[in-house]
């Protein structure tokens, strides 16, 4: 059965998934790039997206791993696809992640500003969607063709899915740090655990992760 | 060395220590009860605050028992203490744990409204001060004798002492529930986490014990 996923998701000890004032200096706002100190060193990361070699091994590269497994298609906020607001003024921005992004399959980007499909090395193609979280799913999920579909994020769209009860399966990283500002990501969703089986593992590095399985098959 | 610590202090995953509406029919505000659904069933909860054998042991008993553990006075403020609020009506309300309280040392009670002390059995004396941290430590500290000092809470008193650079040592448990609404901890506190070494031990419980060692001893 293909299941709406979230991995890999940090989130501050003050519930912020990222800091304030994204953009182009600042891709997960500011103070947000710590949220991955348990990301970026793991072999899976180091492999998947820096095209390199090495890396940690142990409990955070095995999440990180389960992470990019059986993967269909994407879902991402406009904010995580890039720092451009508003109407789009011509084609340039092709997201953060260079010629060959690390995705590999198609990534649906919601905004509510049209834009053509794009089609990058590798196997991704960015689609612009302006359309509800269900439809949405709806489209990831034909395109997935039996595979799960990931959220990437931001927080903003996290929250969203979780509030329409979409996600089969949410994997939060808690970081021990508190960010003080950004962009919360439970504001709207108490007991939101009601309807998840919860599992939390510590690592080494500091960091637990919690992983939310829906109690009732969708 | 005698050292100020918050020990078991229990937050929600969206950083709330206690729910909204704390008064009488609800000691830790609506839906905190279930921030200590962790606590109550181990054996050092059972003994030492209800007076009964048995009890879970494990990772939840170990971090319950250390709570407990050389202390020779705590700091709590008013809402901890009880209901009541404004000036003191009469000396009626004398806690909410019974003529022998669990705490068989003094305890200095945060307030703005005069009380004289309260003995109890069983070795706890209540007093109240109207200070600031840093003078309600310094009583309490010489009280405790080489001792060490625990804040009980509430969030508000944690918040404060943490933000005047009190705390040596600090025992979070993290609950993986939504509480939606209440009393934050964290906030006012960004980028705690630089002056503190941090481990997270993950239970089978589901909760995770965050522990916060002063880098530099105080």
């Amino acid at each position: 059965m293909s299941r709406l996923r979230v991995n890999a998701f940090s989130v501050s000890a003050d519930g912020f998934g990222a800091g304030p004032d994204q953009g182009r200096d600042h891709p997960l706002g500011r103070g947000g790039e710590q949220l991955h100190n348990w990301f970026i060193p793991t072999r899976t990361f180091q492999r998947n997206v820096q095209g390199r070699a090495g890396g940690t091994t142990g409990v955070d590269d095995d999440f990180a791993a389960r992470s990019f497994e059986n993967l269909g298609a994407w879902i991402m906020g406009r904010n995580m696809f890039g720092p451009v607001r508003g109407p789009w003024p011509d084609d340039e921005w092709k997201g953060w992640w260079g010629a060959n992004p690390p995705y590999h399959v198609p990534v649906f980007v919601l905004t509510h500003h049209e834009r053509a499909p794009l089609e990058m090395e590798g196997g991704t193609t960015f689609h612009f969607l302006d359309t509800t979280p269900a439809e949405a799913l709806e489209t990831a999920r034909e395109a997935a063709d039996g595979q799960d579909v990931r959220i990437g994020g931001g927080p903003t769209v996290v929250r969203d899915f979780l509030a329409a009860g979409l996600v089969d399966h949410m994997h939060v990283v808690q970081v021990p740090i508190v960010l003080g500002r950004g962009v919360r990501i439970w504001d709207g969703l108490e007991a939101l655990e009601d309807a998840y089986h919860v599992e939390a593992v510590s690592s080494p590095s500091g960091v637990t992760h919690l992983t939310f399985t829906r109690k009732v098959a969708s």
